[in-house]
């Protein structure tokens, strides 16, 4: 995939979870990222600003345009490993590239451990993601499995308390949520899909006080995500 | 402007905040809101599906079509007495239509009495505001002013205690946001301005404990509303 733009370059070399193939740049850039690419072993192609600005796909190229491999997803055992009181986030039919790139970006912000995907009815992380996830899917392990209810199981035989982010559940600032602790939150529009619920230890809700009875999936995540930090203090 | 999709187009049908002039729907139609158009003098305009698909912008018309008076805002003093403990939303340079939807959704979901924006470098409220929104500004009295730091002066006047959202402030789950409060909220990037920080009674901020060093607006203005709503119980 293309990632395009001076900071989300940069990241992508930097990380792990990305190889840059190749980056074309503007004839005479011998900056930072141009010598990093270079001792990544990145080929270089020097152009003319107008050979960027027409190989661009969202104009804001600001001299650098990479060819990355795909996202590097891990292994659930990697984000259970990571810490001893796991902070998890597990999304369950995420289909927009912007909610699941600002998702990703909050699970950075609030220190979460890792996310898991699941591989159907779910956008996967592309450039779109990466770009609206402001850099922090280079410094979030993000699991990808087929089957969401089977990570759940897993989550819980580790002793992690898995909750879903839906309607209807305990008011999320009256449910303990200190300790290891997963939240599952649903699509937008569909919610958490009814087996997945069932198959998680509790329900929280988040008080809807107006006549619109759902927030938007990435803000709901948020709220939650921070309501999780609040508890852990 | 253009209000396409059938909740959208019913809640402007109901909403005193627009006038619906027009409607384009399918030849046939007689359901609800074809009756509610008719009862509140648009002209409705029958076609076939072919005319709709050609017509839409964001290809959601789900068979509705509506064009309406621009939205109409309300004044701060509308706001202020609509409650004895008013809680308020103020913004300062939010760009993204996106955004502003969303956030104006986060706030009727959380009960806020109304939101502020400023006439400049700030988005208003247009079509795309309003999908975001899911209907929402139907729903929150929203105030257009000039000067973003004398709407700040006129709350203070009026007893209640402004704080602005943005970095190196007290730690929000510290403050105290109960009774009549009112949060500033800063631009993409940007953030408050330094002018109005300083117009405020305090800074309040959300703990980031990861390596992107901030949320995507609509979020951290999402997990600000909700720290109100649980303070205020």
């Amino acid at each position: 995939m293309k990632i395009e733009g001076k900071n989300a370059v940069l990241e992508a070399l930097k990380a792990e979870t990305f190889t840059v193939n190749s980056l074309i740049c503007e004839k005479g850039d011998n900056g930072k990222i141009v010598n990093l690419a270079r001792q990544k072993g990145a080929k270089i192609t020097f152009v003319d600003k107008s050979v960027l600005d027409k190989e661009s796909v969202e104009g804001k190229h600001q001299g650098y345009i990479a060819d990355v491999t795909d996202f590097k997803y891990c292994e659930i055992e990697d984000i259970l490993s990571s810490s001893e009181s796991p902070f998890i986030v597990v999304l369950d039919g995420i289909n927009d590239p912007h909610n699941l790139g600002s998702i990703i970006r909050s699970c950075e912000c609030a220190g979460a451990d890792g996310v898991i995907i699941g591989k159907n009815r779910q956008v996967a992380v592309n450039d779109t993601v990466v770009r609206c996830s402001a850099g922090a899917v280079s410094h979030v392990k993000i699991a990808r499995v087929v089957n969401i209810n089977n990570a759940v199981r897993q989550l819980k035989q580790s002793g992690i308390w898995v909750y879903a982010l839906d309607m209807d559940g305990e008011e999320i600032t009256s449910a303990n949520l200190k300790g290891a602790v997963a939240l599952v939150v649903g699509g937008e529009g569909s919610g958490v899909s009814e087996l997945t619920r069932r198959c998680c230890d509790g329900i929280v809700s988040l008080k809807l006080k107006g006549k619109v009875n759902s927030l938007n999936a990435s803000v709901a995540c948020g709220i939650a995500l921070y309501e999780v930090v609040r508890q852990r203090g």
